[in-house]
């Protein structure tokens, strides 16, 4: 009786594993760090309308255009925003070449660490820093400037280097996009050559795939070589009514998925809701003291208000950080 | 001796086959509407260096970006560019809704079909019927009125529909660098948004790779939906140094091959090889009077006069339409 019931033993181990493989496959949870609740079945359901062929709700994969705000999205922003702790510590750095700063405000301030004075400079203080810090050089020093601070910039509460600072159940969504046949994008208020160096390696997210706030750039020929010299002088500004209009320019297809965390970035979910067939919008709800900051309709940076207020009505996700992720950020 | 016999010819057999599949592969030509010369030699030699791991000339994928002109290097510009015809076929079509063009010019002219009056009005002229045909809608509406315009608009002479009057040795160089992991973009003086609605089908370039000229636009709030509305003024002219502009801004990464046809794209050109390690800058030269066009010092569209005197000492290609293009445009 050896040969039949070998093949027996066979059959049925085939079977088993292939039943146990099918099952684990469709087990496997696309987003561990996001814990069972509304906003992670509103999201795996979405894309799972969306990629249906024979949904009603099906979209072509040219049209899966997913696009994600950076600070308090992506990365953490508080207590201050990373490009401003950029322009900070880099104006710094070039005050040697600058003895005129040691007289003149906000510069003085800052030097002396006043960082009191500094904030009542307000925004038009800030705006002359990050102009002395980001303008006058080439586009390949600028890129050289940010990468360098990047590789050892560290969060003071948090520990990690700031590139690092980045939300693990994110990492998993853009992943999971992506797997679907989405394009994914950055539309961010922050600027648009300080994130591109980090994007690609933090979030799987190329240079032409970031969308953010420039400053007037020109095309001059230096030293013999043709290079691109960025100007103090605001160009765009990609942030509340200026995240359609980046997108727009950028991307030129309107997207079926926005992701943001402030009120400056309910213009972006708007926009996105309002075209034709399904879209989902979606904001992170900052709730988390313990693993990293509670902060919403009274903060200084991603001020999170009105669109709390609206997001019912609007049928907008609100991500509670607290309730809705496992796990916050990466492992080490 | 049947089975010995047999088993040599199965072995003969399965080697010439796998001979003459393996010499076939490495005939298979990627160009094949390219003529043999050193334009198809430069280009064949540029991609082998940077694709080769080995070579000096490597380089990593994310960064083998090649940015094309569009009007005379991708699609037919002669004897007028394809975006001011629709432009003059629009301003025709709502000439009912603006009775004050009866009286005014250029618009008065135009209508008349009086094209001498038009012409002599300059670029001024020719920019208000730019703007009177480009601004003034949404950004969907403004898509539909190029989409339904490129269905149906065709060239006089040459009989295709503007949409398909392509360069066929440029889709196959578009897709030949594809096949190599490069990532192709479209860097036009034309509109960006008179552009979009047709790369992906005709290139396979998708919309957020396409970098043009381009008005300014807003977001507003019209009847209850959220749109972006396209307003009557310049924003980015991405023409001669605008293009390098145009590519830091959209892109972020310098190109390592850049292509166009006329004196407008030579700081384009010239951005892309001022980059360290190996470059590549072409020029298509319109020298074909019978298949296309013939024109270039003087030519009123894609004026190629500087590029032709600079080419030698640069190092930069002139492809010769007549001499190295096998077969200029798709077969039907």
């Amino acid at each position: 009786m050896g040969k039949p019931l070998k093949g027996i033993s066979v059959f049925i181990l085939a079977f088993s594993t292939s039943l146990i493989f099918s099952v684990s496959v469709q087990a496997a949870d696309p987003l561990p760090s996001w814990n069972a609740g509304p906003s992670k079945s509103a999201i795996i359901e979405f894309v799972a309308a969306v990629t249906d062929k024979n949904s009603k709700d099906y979209v072509e994969p040219g049209r899966r255009i997913a696009t994600f705000d950076n600070d308090g999205t992506l990365w953490v922003e508080y207590p201050m925003y990373t490009q401003v702790l950029f322009a900070f510590d880099r104006v710094k750095k070039l005050a040697p070449q600058h003895p005129e700063w040691k007289t003149k405000q906000p510069f003085k301030a800052l030097l002396a660490g006043d960082m009191k004075t500094v904030g009542a400079s307000g925004m038009k203080g800030v705006a002359e820093l990050v102009m002395a810090s980001h303008a006058g050089m080439t586009s390949d020093e600028f890129t050289q400037d940010v990468t360098r601070w990047l590789a050892t910039a560290r969060h003071p509460k948090l520990g990690c280097l700031y590139k690092e600072c980045i939300y693990q159940p994110q990492l998993e969504l853009l992943t999971y996009l992506r797997a679907n046949e989405f394009k994914t994008f950055i539309v961010s208020g922050g600027g648009i050559q300080f994130m591109r160096p980090m994007t690609m390696k933090a979030y799987g997210i190329p240079p032409w795939q970031v969308v953010g706030s420039s400053i007037v750039s020109e095309f001059q020929t230096k030293d013999g070589k043709s290079a691109i010299v960025r100007q103090p002088k605001i160009d765009f500004i990609d942030d509340k009514a200026g995240k359609p209009v980046g997108i727009y320019s950028h991307i030129g297809v309107r997207p079926i998925l926005a992701f943001g965390n402030a009120d400056a970035d309910m213009q972006m979910i708007e926009y996105t809701r309002a075209g034709k067939g399904r879209r989902l919008g979606l904001f992170v709800h900052h709730t988390d003291a313990d693993r990293e900051y509670a902060y919403d309709r009274n903060s200084h940076v991603g001020q999170l208000d009105k669109a709390l207020d609206q997001a019912d009505a609007n049928g907008w996700i609100i991500v509670d950080m607290k309730k809705d992720w496992r796990q916050v950020f990466p492992e080490k």
